[in-house]
């Protein structure tokens, strides 16, 4: 029998992979508030565009969400047209929006009322890994629901991983998300000092990519950074969305966070230099804009 | 004809390091400010120790220096009894010390006057680097004297790179540190958020260093940043002297390093907590501290 699966949310991320599953043969049933662009993915796709969340959910085995952040959410979750009262018995619920870990907590409180299943699966790799299928997905919930939908989460995932109890996905993104603040912010100084002490800096990211200072961004962004090109990836304001969620997160369980709470302002910066859609690299930016 | 090559400072690099020359069939004199630890490298491999500077680097080729700081270079090559005044016409020096580059440009200039070659040449690779010949040599200099001093470099550097003139090697490797601070404290507050998470450290680390928070720094310091373990490379004291030499050449360059200042202040937390000798990556148990 044909697994039915629900995608609610076509953007950039969740439009290629709405169109994984359809590939593989499942019967997809896309909403997106913008009705115009599910109706364009059915047409690029083997797949029904439906005009609300409640019809796209019905009878669905699995229903997958990937919006915008808590308040996207609440719209789409909840209510008398909202995916927990209209998904059916049994059905399993994935979120692959990056959102607090109380909202994944209280989800899944909820679901379990009307015995449907759910996990909190916030992905990395961004829209390359989307389009690609090589998404990292980092799972929340009970080991019985993660195994339900991991054959679903592996048509665009190369990792899909449970992680622990709800909202333990959310909380492993986060740490995915501090990490690369502080070291962006160090790769942008270590380059604007390149820059400024007239060294090749090119030549010099090929020297010290083969020490401990190698990281992927260092590989993957230097050369854009260099030229000033900031449109190859997760844009400032998501970032400083996903940044907001760690600080408030690290207020609840006391931990302390110096430099992401600092780059978390330099983003503002970058926003106030008209960088709200630059990528995150853009932290290079505003050193240059001091001098 | 043998090469005949003069080491001087037989410190946790220094001494490995020329044991590679000793180990190639190369004739090496070395001296060191402890003087029994020039008969203990003397009577581990095939060379000559000597009493004084002036005795190791007479007749030499190659001299080839490795101390601690800027004080240490002016006390090995200045003076009557210091290199430059008694290496041989023609001889190249070559310093391997992270120091500034104002006393490299200094050297070169003084070691010009008396027909004599000058590379800075600061090394990265740590002491295993040292031990296995596998260091990254970043190099400053005229493109002569720098091939000249090549073959003896390759034998215990893996890259060696001219990256301009004197003092730029010196400013590649500040570059190196100030990426390395970054990312190192971002990498620590990552951890100390997913410990404060009771989140699994370990699988959290497997997961997100697939992807675009992976460093050097993460796959090869976590697990023992989880232990707990500082013992497992460079010192906090060597950061601080690297730090307060990137930060005096960022004033005098106009690069603006928010974050590295900040760093460095982090590693004075951690000198006072009795870390001095701990590594780089001790940063998160400053943070653990406030916990």
């Amino acid at each position: 029998m044909t697994v039915t699966v629900a995608f609610i949310g076509l953007g950039i991320m969740g439009y290629p992979m709405a169109g994984h599953l359809a590939k593989a043969g499942l019967d997809v049933r896309v909403w997106n508030r913008t009705l115009s662009r599910a109706g364009e993915w059915a047409s690029c796709y083997r797949g029904t565009a439906c005009s609300t969340v409640a019809e796209a959910v019905q009878g669905a085995d699995v229903v997958l969400t990937c919006v915008g952040a808590d308040q996207d959410l609440v719209e789409v979750y909840e209510g008398d047209d909202g995916i927990i009262a209209n998904a059916k018995e049994g059905a399993i619920l994935v979120d692959h929006t990056t959102a607090s870990a109380r909202m994944a907590e209280k989800l899944a409180s909820r679901a379990s009322r009307r015995n449907l299943g759910f996990i909190d699966a916030p992905v990395s790799g961004g829209q390359q890994g989307a389009e690609n299928g090589q998404l990292t997905v980092m799972c929340g919930g009970s080991e019985e629901d993660f195994n339900k939908a991991l054959p679903i989460m592996e048509r665009y995932g190369r990792a899909v991983t449970l992680m622990g109890p709800a909202g333990s996905g959310q909380k492993t993104k986060m740490v995915n998300q501090i990490a690369i603040a502080g070291l962006v912010q160090g790769l942008s100084e270590a380059l604007h000092f390149a820059e400024q002490a007239n060294l090749d800096v090119s030549r010099v990211v090929d020297v010290i990519s083969k020490g401990a200072a190698q990281s992927w961004q260092m590989e993957n962004r230097s050369a854009t950074m260099i030229k000033g090109e900031f449109n190859h990836g997760f844009a400032v304001d998501w970032m400083r969305k996903d940044l907001r969620i760690c600080l408030e997160e690290a207020r609840k369980i006391n931990a302390t966070l110096p430099v992401t709470a600092m780059v978390d302002q330099f983003y503002a910066d970058v926003q106030a230099m008209g960088g709200k859609r630059w990528d995150t690299s853009s932290l290079i930016q505003r050193l240059r804009k001091f001098r």
